[in-house]
């Protein structure tokens, strides 16, 4: 079984390929710093400059947020959530850090399997 | 399998049970109105006063949204996201809406089982 | 949100009403008695005499076992996962009981919501 | 993000090393073939040899069934499921093949990460 790794897609000259990977892209955005036992915004996104279709036999079914090599939290989608349209999957998952993380999403398309975001350090202070 | 439904704490006197209720109701938040096809950020928040243990043995697994009859996402935390002290779930679900909507959360505690809110009317125009 | 609860369909007339109910109930089929800490399987099925759909726009896409109001296990399916044709979904969960059990089964199909089973009693001897 | 592949403990000469790689497996069950269209029943289970514990703070809280790049169903289990004590995560999926597949299976320690079984091949008969 594969998963897709994040890859920079300027590096990518065929505007297919780029659509591709880009819509499968998992990322996870969040501030670079949290405060200890505060509550902490991570935002996961699938797809960043071209979007994924929501079609029944095609769309991204889950997301999961990890920390190294704890899963925090999963989300799962029914097709159709995202109006049976091309869309960015887009999910806001709020975090009690009580130490310096490693974020990382998975992102899982019912038709191209498992894409794994880069990982995102966040510093905890106390 | 009881199914608890919301109840307006400003009605009990009692504060342990206010705070139990509290604690475990789950909210839909978001604006009253949508527009076809364009993204609409809903919030589920476990608690508005209150706030729920994190503890391994105590903790809310996972939040549900649905509209009508039909579940749009499902979100499982693990123990312990929530930086096992009390907290308030939250969990921003993006979706995109086809037609009027009537958004409920449930949410399962895993001692004290599940919890519906009061169903959210959203205007979805054209 | 309407939960549909089993009904005997021995008691329908109309054979559309028939299928349409059986092919979505629950039924959770175990032995009567367990023993304290031993493994116990226990049986979600989706429909009896009718099959359901597997279709991408309609199937069941998942089932949970309940005992009382503690959520013991869910299974969720991808579409296509039946084949892609009717079939009666089904799981064998196996569980450790400490004491004696009210089993219950929910059932959610992507079209006609969410369907409980009857509760079945184990009786769990030490 | 490491994923924990199959190694074989007979190859592993210290008890406790073979007791932590054992009780983390996950492994497939099934027959060697199955007819194109029939159910065909698929044992997930986590452990061949020891247990893992069934704690509040650790143990195994999902199983996931794939076949090639696709997942078919996943199977997560609340924490005192497997009766609070050691024991290994067993589940039977029934699944309706089309085509011949190639089953793995992941399982997700709450303390030690994701597991992955060794690939089985199923041959599918028209």
């Amino acid at each position: 079984m594969k998963i897709n790794r994040y890859e920079d897609i300027s590096q990518i000259e065929r505007e297919a390929k780029r659509d591709y990977i880009d819509r499968h892209s998992a990322f996870v955005h969040c501030a670079a710093s949290a405060v200890k036992g505060e509550k902490f915004k991570v935002k996961i996104q699938v797809g960043e400059e071209y979007k994924h279709p929501d079609d029944f036999d095609h769309y991204i079914s889950w997301v999961q947020l990890w920390d190294g090599e704890k899963m925090l939290a999963q989300t799962t989608l029914s097709a159709g959530t995202m109006g049976s349209a091309p869309s960015q999957v887009e999910v806001d998952l709020y975090i009690v850090p009580t130490k310096s993380m490693k974020l990382m999403a998975h992102a899982f398309c019912t038709k191209h399997g498992l894409w794994q975001s880069n990982e995102v350090a966040v510093e905890v202070a106390e």
